[in-house]
């Protein structure tokens, strides 16, 4: 049987759609990082049984098993119990494990719930795979020749440490890491995904790398993805159909992977010495928040107003009250005004304004909800205005999110001109 | 063999971590809703061989098999044809379903590519599953007595769509939906998971409902599930339950379900005919945008000032330069300041700020990173200050997250006090 890894998470809640399966998620990426093939991802109860029949067909077909889930200290976190059964296997209780234990429940000034005990006793021959963060610790464990079996506690934050702190480690040192898969994302704004398709064409047929597009909330990625001996390989396999891919695109690429808009806008202000003010009406601070979500942004964000309110529009931001009756607050010259007075308020070099109908409520025939106008006040006073229609099929938070971007990615096409 | 759902996910992308996998949880939702059980999910790559093998796993331990995924136009896209072989149908052209896609391109004014025509295809005796969004149409099948299969599409939305207008109906009209599984979510701010469970004690270990705690990003929450003939059934199992739940959270209870802190601090000014303006600092729009993410926020919500710079703390909203310079912008007068200022400068009944250390850098021994006050100016005029340590160890979007729901909750607090 060929190496390949199964994932398996355990829990009701899984079951039952109270959660989103991030764990899954999460492991399906290291192990494409660590070139570790994987087929299949169950999902299962916390039920002993179906657990076992789970693990009898997975260890059929896979030769390393990680299981998240069912750590825990109370009666229905089963897994690990139910692993050991599986095998055969008798549970030795970890000294050491429960020394840990008390020691971070001492921290906390408690005593350790007796529950808790259960959480040091491992299959006979399994390995601790501690955890930093939490009580429940994981194991390693090869119940007999060429299968490897991991656990993991449910809780993401904990998985992701043990994971990246014991499991990578010892996976590496078992020769894996050699063969890498490597992906870049490439982020376009302002072009439809078929639209950016047709532009490519052939690339999309491409093997070793593959394109793949995805669009979602209005932007559009290529995932470039590279099989090779090393990453360093991978990115060499990479770079020239990523530069083809990045002059395709124009100006409507415009950053990889880590790279969003407010930190490509902020960098670009801050290498131009540029401060930016803002002026928010139907996205009430999520301009701010989504710029500011940036460590570092004071360097290049100076503030703004939430001009909810009309009143507001005109006795701070200076909008010409007669202006605001004729045109009405969502119209070209208001989105003017707001920019224009934010950046004579906050006395920044940029000034950039949304005012637009979310909805669901306020769209009109000639104004529609997803109707929204951008303005711009330039360093040099000059201001302009820009009109979207987003649809009135887009909800609330969509108009309010794709808003914010375009918003900032217009400023981006500002600031990338030459001065 | 009892009557269970398994839910079958195909597509690569799922198997490299491209996407999370959403569509499980909304499937998991919706067959708890109907009382239907549900033991098992499976995730399977683009592969007939590999998505044959789930195939016959799932029809051995299963009797409703739902598949999203693998029905576009492009040849890896193999859902269809390869259930169709495991149980040797033929596949059969469906000419209503040629017709659908033929007006759907018309529509958006472009011939149908001829990659398209595969999508018409169904095995012999399966019915259409109709998709009023997109291309792909799924089925409802039964390939052998006591086995039904449907197929979905991959995209959340189309499959959703789907879900709703014909597989829910279809499933109702075999008897489903009779026995419910129904849900409450009760949701706390201000008491660790830790104290509410010991609070509640021995709620917790009730059968029909249960009782389930969970906690995240600041939150707490309940889960109050029972099973019943009916949905007023459930209801009225879980009423006795929640009001206990309810009183023994006492002020730290704020609402269930879909009840949200800005929704229930919306409710409370409108019911009381007041209106609020926000000054943030660390937050930069993060408050503003959670408040206007309801709809209908205009309102009880007037605008904000983003005082991100320290300058538009003093220009904009008056806070003293003296105290400025003396006690820094993270200090318990200049958040009180920051409250009134924007109160008076929007008009409004009340004002709300933040000012803090959102991290990663910034912070000093005497000011941590997690350390945020919060200002609350009252319609009286009087000002107050609540004081925060949200510890270091959290990040900077947990930081400000959390500090947004901490100022709606301390308002949500004074809101509730009788006038």
């Amino acid at each position: 049987m060929v190496f390949s890894a199964e994932i398996i998470c355990v829990g009701t809640e899984l079951l039952l759609g109270n959660i989103i399966n991030g764990n899954a998620q999460f492991l399906a990426q290291q192990l494409a990082r660590l070139g570790i093939p994987h087929y299949y991802q169950t999902v299962v109860g916390d039920n002993p049984d179906r657990l076992k029949k789970v693990l009898a067909i997975a260890a059929d077909r896979a030769r390393l098993l990680i299981f998240t889930g069912g750590l825990g200290p109370t009666p229905d976190d089963l897994t690990t119990e139910t692993i050991a059964e599986f095998f055969a296997a008798p549970l030795v209780e970890h000294p050491e494990i429960l020394a840990d234990m008390e020691r971070k429940f001492a921290q906390r000034g408690r005593p350790m719930p007796t529950n808790n005990h259960k959480q040091a006793w491992l299959p006979a021959g399994a390995e601790v795979l501690p955890n930093p963060v939490g009580s429940a610790p994981g194991m390693i464990w090869q119940p007999r020749t060429g299968l490897t079996i991991l656990t993991f506690p449910g809780v993401p934050t904990e998985m992701q440490r043990m994971w990246h702190e014991t499991a990578t480690p010892y996976l590496q040192s078992l020769g894996w890491g050699q063969s890498v898969i490597y992906s870049r994302t490439l982020k376009y704004w302002g072009i439809s995904e078929s639209a950016l398709v047709e532009k490519i064409g052939p690339l999309l047929e491409t093997q070793n790398p593959t394109v793949a597009p995805y669009a979602n909330y209005g932007q559009v990625k290529l995932r470039v993805t590279a099989r090779a001996e090393t990453e360093a390989a991978a990115v060499q396999m990479i770079t020239p159909i990523e530069a083809q891919l990045r002059q395709i695109g124009g100006e409507d690429y415009y950053g990889a992977d880590e790279e969003t808009l407010p930190l490509v806008v902020g960098n670009l202000l801050q290498k131009s010495g540029a401060t930016l003010a803002v002026a928010e009406s139907c996205t009430g601070g999520g301009l701010g928040a989504m710029i500011t979500s940036i460590a570092g942004s004071s360097g290049h964000f100076v503030g703004g107003v939430i001009s909810y309110d009309n009143q507001i529009k005109t006795s701070v931001l200076g909008v010409d009250p007669g202006l605001l009756q004729q045109d009405g607050a969502v119209s070209a010259l208001v989105a003017q005004q707001m920019a224009a007075g934010v950046r004579n308020l906050l006395k920044s070099s940029w000034g950039l304004s949304i005012t637009g109908i979310a909805g669901p409520g306020g769209g009109t025939p000639a104004k529609p909800v997803g109707l929204v106008y951008v303005g711009i006040a330039e360093p040099n006073g000059s201001v302009k205005n820009f009109r979207y229609q987003f649809g009135s099929t887009r909800d609330r938070e969509w108009i309010r999110h794709v808003s914010a971007c375009t918003a900032l990615d217009q400023l981006r096409r500002h600031l990338m001109q030459p001065v």
